[in-house]
Formats: C-alpha cells, sequence, structure tokens
C-alpha cells in the first residue's frame, strides 16, 4: 500500500495542487443531474454506497442487523470468545474473502458479502478489522507475507552477479504467481480513498512500513545496493505503480498485455534509474522532499 | 492509454499466465451467493451494468428512449446534420463529459448522464462515439493534445543541458495543472476492459500511436536520447502507470500524497532508467518480446 513510503513521497502538508482531484472524491450532487431521472440516481447511489462509502454502508448493514435481531452484543460476543478464538475468527474472515475474490473484483465486494461467507455478524468483522477497507488492507498484508519469501528465494537462487533483467525477471514471475497480491496492490488507493479508523490505520501503517523494509532488504540485498530510506519508499511505490498498473492491463479485452512481460520490462527500466541514482546521489537542483 | 503501446508490452498471445486475474473480469455469479439476498444482489448488479458493463447499460438505455418515444430515427437524424454540424455535437458532448467530471468519478459516470448533460439521446452518442468508453477515450485524447503543447514549450524554456529531474519535473508540473487527463489515465484500463465496436477501438489505436510518437518525440529530444519503438512503448507505459498511480494516491484520505511530488520522483527514476537502456543496449540474456 502507498500510505506507509516513508516520510518522502507522503506528503500531507502540500495538498492544494491536489484539490481539483480531490473533488472527484465528493459525492455526485449536481442538482441539474439530480432532478432528471431518479431511478439513474438510485442506481448511481447504489454503486457509491456499495464500492465507495464504507462508513454509510457499514452503518446501514450494522442498523440493518439490529432490526433483524442478528447482531450479537458487545457483551456476549467479548466473553465468548478467547485469544485463540479470536485469531481463528479474523482468518476465517480472510479466508472467507479470498474465496469471494477469486469470482469478484477488489472494489466491488461489500463487508456485508465478506460477513455472510464467514458466517459472522458484520458488527463483528468490523470489530476485528475496523472497517471493511481494513480487512481487504489485511489480506493485502497476508498476501505480501507469502510472496516475500518467494521472492527472496528465487533471488537466491539466481546467484551472486547483479543482473537488473535477472531480478525484475523474478519479482515479475513470483507476482504472477499470485495475481491476488496484484489486484489488490491495483486496488489499494481505492482502499484508502476514505478515512479510516485510528486502530485500522495505525496497522496499515505498520504493515507498510514492515514490508517496505523486507522488500528493500531482500531486492537491494540482490543489487548489491544498500537503500536509503528515501530511496527503499520509491522502490515500494514504483512496484506498486508497475504492479498495479499491469494488473489493470491484463483485464483489458480491448487490448490485451500479458502482465508478467509488461511488470518485468517496467521494473526493470525502475530498478535500473534507483540503482543508478542510489550509486550516485546528486547534488542537483531539483527540488527534494526532505 | 496502454493498449496500443507499439509492440512491445502488447502480446496478446500469450495470455495464459493472466488467466486467473482475468478472471475477475467475469460477472459476479456464485450460486451460493446468489441464494442469499436478492436486494443485495440488485445493488450488486446495478454496479456493474452501470459501471462496468457498458453494452447491457447501452441497449437498454437505447430500449428505453425508443419506448419513451425520444429516440431520433436514423433517417431523421442523418439527413438533418451537415459535417460541421456532426463536429459540433462531437465537441459538445466531450465539454458535457467533461463539465460531469468535475464532480463525477470517471468509471461512475454513464452514457445516459453524458447525453443528457449534452441534450442528446444516447443512440447519438453512440452513433458518434461507439461506446461510452468512446467518449472517454477521446476526452482522453483531447486532453493529451492540450497537454502536449505544454510539455513541449515547458521543456524548450529549460535550455539545452540534458538534466533528467528537470525533464520529469516539468512533466510532472504540466500533468499537475490537468488532473482531469491524469485521472483519465488512471481509469484507462478500466475503459479498455470491454470489448469495443472496431471502429471505435480503431480510432483508440491510432490515437494511442500518435501520442506515444509525439511523447517520445518531446522527452527523447528534452534528453538527448532517440529512442527506439520499443523503448518508446516503455515510456508511455512507465508514464501512465506512475501518472495513473499518484492520480489515485492524491485522493487518499488515509494517507494524502501530493501528486507532482511523486509524479516527478517516480519519473525521474524510470527516465533515468530509460536513457541507460537506451543508450547502452544490452545482449543480455533476459528474455525480450520482439
Amino acid at each position: 500500500m502507498i500510505g506507509e513510503p516513508a516520510h518522502s513521497v507522503h506528503d500531507s502538508a502540500s495538498r492544494s495542487r491536489s484539490n481539483i482531484v480531490a473533488a472527484s472524491a465528493r459525492p455526485f450532487r449536481s442538482s441539474a443531474y439530480l432532478n432528471r431521472r431518479p431511478t439513474v440516481i438510485a442506481s448511481r447511489l447504489c454503486v457509491r454506497s456499495d464500492a465507495r462509502s464504507p462508513i454509510i454502508e457499514e452503518s446501514s448493514v450494522i442498523l440493518e442487523e439490529i432490526r433483524e435481531g442478528s447482531a450479537v452484543s458487545d457483551e456476549t460476543f467479548q466473553r465468548a470468545r478467547t485469544p485463540a478464538q479470536r485469531a481463528r475468527r479474523v482468518e476465517d474472515v480472510l479466508t472467507a474473502t479470498r474465496r469471494l475474490l477469486a469470482e469478484a473484483d477488489v472494489t466491488a465486494l461489500s463487508l456485508g458479502a465478506i460477513a455472510r461467507e464467514a458466517g459472522l455478524a458484520s458488527s463483528n468483522v468490523l470489530r476485528y478489522f475496523g472497517s471493511r477497507e481494513g480487512v481487504l488492507l489485511d489480506l493485502m498484508d497476508g498476501e505480501y507475507a507469502l510472496w516475500l519469501p518467494d521472492l527472496d528465494s528465487g533471488l537466491r537462487h539466481t546467484g551472486t552477479a547483479i543482473d537488473i533483467d535477472q531480478v525484475a525477471a523474478t519479482t515479475a514471475a513470483t507476482l504472477a504467481e499470485r495475481p491476488l497480491l496484484s489486484r489488490l496492490i491495483a486496488a489499494s488507493s481505492e482502499l484508502l480513498r476514505y478515512p479510516m479508523p485510528d486502530e485500522a490505520l495505525e496497522r496499515c501503517r505498520g504493515q507498510g512500513r514492515r514490508n517496505q523494509a523486507e522488500l528493500a532488504r531482500i531486492l537491494g540485498g540482490a543489487l548489491g545496493v544498500m537503500l536509503s530510506v528515501r530511496d527503499q519508499a520509491y522502490l515500494v511505490a514504483g512496484l506498486h505503480a508497475v504492479v498495479g498498473a499491469a494488473s489493470g492491463w491484463s483485464v483489458q479485452a480491448a487490448f490485451p498485455v500479458d502482465f508478467e512481460t509488461a511488470a518485468r520490462s517496467l521494473l526493470a527500466i525502475q530498478l535500473e534509474g534507483l540503482v543508478v541514482r542510489a550509486e550516485k546521489p546528486r547534488l542537483s537542483s531539483a527540488p527534494r522532499l526532505e
């Protein structure tokens, strides 16, 4: 997730330039438009509440459960569960989500669907994960945890020579074996689009830091360069940009693109640039963020 | 649009590896899921038909217009329009779309909404553009046509020295002034997700070729390198990956990222890698696409 590319790309103070883009995050509320076709508006609002506005969706799902009498009260719930049982439930939710994502798009998957597939009340899923996005970001972290050892051992087998093409090829090949990770990376900015509960945000920040450091250790080690914290953030941001884009291109019916080929080619270019800049730090006049 | 990155990244023959990812493009139809909550299913289907499945949406909109008697017949329509009037109508549709995108997301904007805003029947919009995606891809081409001269003149003013940081900074700054272009680039793989009418596909392919050649001429000229057709495709693919990602990160409420800063940093790394590889073509063992 690009949310914790350390302190470099992340820049909350200077958002003024992105205000026009940020405007697109506002609900669709042109009054001229609203006055015309209520049925189409309704379907548009359902796009937003289902895929984009988790807070509204979550509250309404919980209200619905309370009305139906299916919500489990805090008291009953907390008393009934041991830490081991809680861990098991968390794993159940992630497994259910993984199962649903075999057919559903990441951005279209709702909290209610996840809860039903896991056999839990939505309120319980929220208790464990904080939000629908929290579930999906935790799943991404889980996929990262499966991928990184594959990448590590794949690169150890290629010998000691620094060969950027080989590093890019191994990275792309191991990612191609885990399309769900690439799809979650592609959707991650959408998942981070709305504010999250503090606890989920902190967990997500910790996951980002850990994965960034581990990826930098593995790829930096294979390439024989020691990456600064700034360059580690660029490494992850660049990888996410390429992997997210290649994942989207790979499902284009109009112009199909092979994921692995696209990711390998663009990663090689990016790693080449990163290594050149890491090896020869510049005292240039170009603006820097720190 | 990554649809016409020449012959390199594009690879229709070897899609087998992306089959698992491609599976996510299939309609959501788990029967276990379908048996549970009809109302939620309905809202999920409306997400798909509104935002993702233009063909279904377009046919139903046209049928609705015919029922309401608002559709204009082919005969009447073609006889009433001179080429100048047709060009004017095309411009009206693009202007209306631009206006709607000041508040709506690219992926959420429907054909019906565009037609209403332009004061036309949906069938007429389809006659001009082939599909909803055709409108949005033509708008992207229009934004490219506005941006490229800005980029060209921005880079001419920076003098004759080859400075990758300066080229990246000017590219990012001129893009930051046109957030709509970055948003359309970010959405382009979604727009190319479903098959398009042949004519729209050909138009889109031509636009991609033209913009790729022009971008390579401008950036290659500023950097003092002559890019091969393969490297031109990598240049555009890499730019789209970075710009699309930075556009998404810039609207993250959870972890806001400044578009221009992120795009500038990652583009500089990518251009550095591209120049190194363009200047020193390798006889490496790494797989190539040609």
